[in-house]
C-alpha cells in the first residue's frame, strides 16, 4: 500500500479527532458569518474560511489509507460524514465503499449520482464490483458492466450468479497461470514481465491448454528449486485442495483457517480453473459470521450505523422485540392461570422471577454449548443420550445447590418450610427442563436441516420463563393451598 | 501439507463415522469375549480382534491431517478419545495438541508421561512450544527447554516472557533475512539453498549488521524486478508497518484484517528485528476473541469439552449462575416491597414479567451496539449526547407502540383502563431506563479504562428487571391503590 498504515487505535483516534476539530471549526466560522449578517463581502469571507478548512481536511485524507478513511466515515455523524465523503479523492471511493459497513455504505451511496458511482466502481476488480453490486441501483450496475471489457464483464456476471453464502460469491479472478512443460527459469522470466502480482499470490496455477488444473506451483518451490527443472517435476499435483463455486463459503473459510491457507483454486465440474479464493476474503467471512452470531444473540437484525436516524434503528430492532413481547405475554398468561393461588400467598409473586431467571441463564449455557459443538461437527445424533445425561447431571447439581441456598433464604424471609421446599423443587425442575430443551432443541433442528443457532436463545428463554412460572406456581397450588 | 486435506464437513463426518464404527466394533467384540468366559484361547482371540480394529484405525489416522485428527478427538467421548489418541503417530502429537481446544488438550495431556510430552514438544517450533507451555507441568517445560539448542531456548523464553494478549505471545521467529547491498540475483541464489521457506513467507526482511530492520523485500518485487538490481533499490523502506512485542494482540489482528497482511515484522525499541507475525496466528486470535464474546454472552467461562465430566462442566458455569442468582434475588426483593399492592391487585403479578422482559431485550440491543462501536473506535465521549438522544428516541417509540399494544390487551383482559395506562407508562419508562443505561454503562466503563463488553448483558438485564418491577409496581401503588 502506498499510504502509511496506522499502527494502533491511538494513532487512528488522533487522526479522527483532528478531522472532528477541523469540521467543528468550519461549523463555528459559518455560524459566526451567518449571525453577523451585516459583515462586508460575507460570501467571500465564508468561501475563504470554507476553502481553508476543507483544504486541510482534504490533504489529511489524501495521506490516509482507504481502510482508515472508511473507519473515520463510520465514526462521523451523518452531516459531517457527508462533508468528509465529498472531500475524498474520487479514485479512493470504490475501495472505501467496499470497506465501510453495509449501513454506512447505504448513506454514502444515497448522495452519489450515477456517474460518480460508475467512476468509483470502475476502479475495482471484477470480484469487488460483484461484492458492491447488490447495494447499487440496477441501472448503475448495467452501466458499469457496459464500461468493462468483455472478460471483466464475464467475471462480474459469474460472481453475481452465485448466492452470497457460496464460494462463488468470494472468487478472485486475478491469478497467474503457467504450463507444466516449461522450466522454472521460464516461469521466473515470465513473472518479471509483470508490473505487480495479484494480491496474496503464494502459488501459481498449472493448467493445460483446456485450462484444466494440473497442479500448483508454490512460490516456495519456484524459489527453492533449481531453475533448470521443469514445472511438472516440482509442482504439487496429488491431493490438491480445491473448491467449487457452489461450495458453502463458511466451510471454505473454516478450511482456510484449519490448514492455514493463503489462496486456493476454484474449479468447475470438469476440473477447469475458474478463479481462486484468498485468505483476505475468508477472514472477512469469518468476521461477518461471528458478528452475525453476536448481533443475533442480542436481538439486532444487522450491524447498525450508530448515527442512524431513529426510525431506521427502530426497524432494525422491532422484529426481536415483537417476538420477545409474544413470549413474555405467554409467560404472563401462565401466571394468570394461578392468580387465585397468588392472591392467597403473595410471596409467590415475589419469588417466581428467580425460578424463571436462573432457568433461562442455565438454558442459554447449555444451548450455546450444544449449538457450537454442532457447528464444529462434534455432535451426531448418537451422542444425544450421552449429552442429555451430562446436562441433566449438571442441572441436578445446580438445582440442588442453588435451589437449596434460595430455599434457605426463603425460609429466613418467610419462615415457611413448605414454601422453601417448593422453591427448591421448582428451581431444580426448571433447570432440568432447561437442560433437556437446551440439548433437544438444537439437535432436533439439525435433524430437520434447520440452522440450530437461529433464535435459540429466545426459544430457550421463552420456555424456561413459562415453564418456570408453571412449575413453581403449580407446585405451590398443589402443596401450599 | 503431505496428508490429504478434507474439503468439507461431509468428508470429515464420513471419516469420523468410520472411526466411531471401528471403535464400536472393537467394543462389541470385547464384550462378546468377556461374556463367553468359556471360549478357548480367549486372550488370543481378544488380542487378535483388538490388533485388527486398532490397526484399521491407525492406518486411517496416519492418512489424516493433524488438524482433522484434532477435530475427531474433540468429537469423541473420553474413553474412545483415549483409544484414538494412543494410536496417533507420535510425531503428530505436538501438532494435534496445538490444534485441539484447551479443554480437550487438558484431557490428552493428563494421560501422557513426561517423556511423551517432551517428545511431542520437540517436534514444534519455538513459538508453538511457547503456546503449549502454559498447559504443561513446569518441570516438563524445563526438560523441553533443556532439550532445545541455545537459540531455540532463547526464542521460547522470549515468547513466554510476554502476556498472552500481547503481540509478543504470537511471534514467529522463523523468517528469512537479507542484506540491502546485494543484487536480487544473489537473494535468489541464497533462497535456492533452502529446503523449504518458513510458512507464510510473502516477504524477506532486510536488516543491517546490527539486525536493525532497514526495509522489506516482498517476494513480489523479488520476482518482478530485474535480478541485476540491488535489494536497496527495490525494497520497501518508507512507512513500514511494524509491531512491537508489547503491542496489543487484538489490535495487531485488526490491523492484519484491515490491511490484508500475510506477515509483518516485530521490532524492539532500537528497531532491531525480533520476529514476525503471520496471518495464521492472527486469524486464530480473531476466532478466539469472537468465541470468547459469544461464550461470555451465554454465561460460559470458557470453551467446554462437550464430553467433560459433570463436575467440570458445573465449574465452568457456576460463576455466571451465581451472579445471575444475586441479581434475580435483588429483583425479587424489589417485588417484595410491593407485596401489599400485589395482594390487592393480583393482575400486577401477572403483568410485571412483561415489563421486565421487554426492557431487558431492548437494553441488550442498545448496549451490544454501543459496545461494538466503542471496540471499533467509532465512539468518543463527545458523542454521548447524540447517541443518548437517538437511543431515547428509539425507546420512546418502542415504548409507546409496544406499550400501547400491551395496554390494549390488558384492557381486554381486565377491563381496567387505569391498569392499562400504568402498563403502557411502565413499559415506556423501563425502555427509557434501558436505553440510558445501555449507553451510559459502556461509555463510563470505557472512561474508567475498563473493558466495556465484560458482563454488560448481565448488568443491563439486572437493571431492567429490578427497574422494571419497581417502576411498574410503584406506578400501580401510586395510581391504582
Amino acid at each position: 500500500m502506498t499510504e502509511p498504515a496506522l499502527q494502533d487505535s491511538e494513532e487512528f483516534q488522533h487522526h479522527l479527532r483532528e478531522i472532528r476539530e477541523l469540521l467543528a471549526r468550519k461549523q463555528t466560522l459559518e455560524d459566526l458569518i451567518h449571525r453577523q449578517q451585516r459583515v462586508q463581502h460575507q460570501d467571500l469571507v465564508e468561501s475563504i474560511t470554507h476553502r481553508q478548512t476543507l483544504g486541510w481536511i482534504k490533504r489529511k485524507l489524501d495521506r490516509l489509507h482507504s481502510a482508515d478513511i472508511a473507519r473515520i466515515l463510520e465514526a462521523l455523524p451523518r452531516d459531517q460524514r457527508q462533508v468528509v465523503w465529498d472531500l475524498v479523492r474520487a479514485d479512493k471511493d470504490g475501495e472505501i465503499l467496499l470497506e465501510v459497513s453495509a449501513a454506512v455504505r447505504e448513506t454514502l451511496l444515497e448522495t452519489m449520482d450515477t456517474d460518480e458511482i460508475r467512476a468509483a466502481a470502475e476502479t475495482l476488480d471484477a470480484d469487488e464490483i460483484a461484492d458492491l453490486a447488490p447495494d447499487l441501483p440496477p441501472e448503475v450496475v448495467e452501466d458499469v458492466l457496459e464500461s468493462l471489457d468483455q472478460e471483466e464483464r464475464e467475471h462480474v456476471r459469474t460472481a453475481l450468479s452465485y448466492p452470497e453464502d457460496t464460494v462463488g460469491a468470494f472468487m478472485d479472478f486475478d491469478l497467474v497461470k503457467v504450463r507444466e512443460d516449461v522450466a522454472l527459469e521460464v516461469v521466473l522470466r515470465y513473472l518479471r514481465r509483470f508490473e505487480t502480482l495479484p494480491d496474496h499470490t503464494d502459488k501459481l496455477y498449472v493448467v493445460d491448454r483446456e485450462d484444466r488444473l494440473r497442479g500448483i506451483l508454490t512460490l516456495e518451490s519456484l524459489l527453492t528449486n533449481d531453475p533448470e527443472r521443469l514445472v511438472v517435476e516440482v509442482m504439487q499435483a496429488k491431493s490438491l485442495l480445491t473448491f467449487h463455486p457452489e461450495d458453502d463459503a463458511s466451510e471454505a473459510a473454516a478450511t482456510f483457517e484449519r490448514y492455514d491457507l493463503i489462496s486456493a483454486p476454484v474449479i468447475d465440474a470438469e476440473g477447469r480453473l475458474i478463479a481462486r479464493l484468498t485468505v483476505a476474503d475468508m477472514v472477512d467471512r469469518i468476521r461477518e459470521e461471528s458478528d452475525a452470531e453476536i448481533l443475533n444473540q442480542a436481538g439486532l437484525r444487522e450491524e447498525e450505523d450508530i448515527f442512524a436516524p431513529v426510525m431506521r434503528a427502530v426497524r432494525n430492532r422491532w422484529a426481536w422485540l415483537a417476538i420477545n413481547l409474544v413470549t413474555a405475554f405467554v409467560a404472563s398468561r401462565v401466571i394468570g392461570l394461578f392468580e387465585g393461588t397468588i392472591a392467597q400467598l403473595v410471596a409467590l409473586a415475589t419469588l417466581m422471577p428467580i425460578v424463571a431467571g436462573i432457568g433461562g441463564n442455565a438454558g442459554n449455557q447449555t444451548i450455546t454449548m450444544i449449538v457450537r459443538a454442532i457447528a464444529m461437527g462434534q455432535v451426531e445424533p448418537a451422542d444425544l443420550w450421552r449429552l442429555l445425561g451430562k446436562e441433566l447431571g449438571v442441572a441436578l447439581i445446580n438445582g440442588l445447590v442453588w435451589g437449596g441456598i434460595i430455599g434457605a433464604i426463603v425460609w429466613l424471609l418467610y419462615h415457611d418450610w413448605k414454601l422453601s421446599l417448593v422453591m427448591t423443587a421448582a428451581m431444580t425442575l426448571n433447570l432440568l427442563l432447561a437442560a433437556t430443551a437446551g440439548v433437544l432443541i438444537p439437535m432436533i433442528r439439525q435433524q430437520l436441516g434447520r440452522d440450530p443457532a437461529l433464535g435459540s436463545s429466545v426459544m430457550i428463554t421463552a420456555l424456561t420463563d413459562s415453564g418456570g412460572f408453571f412449575i413453581f406456581l403449580g407446585l405451590a397450588t398443589l402443596f401450599l393451598m
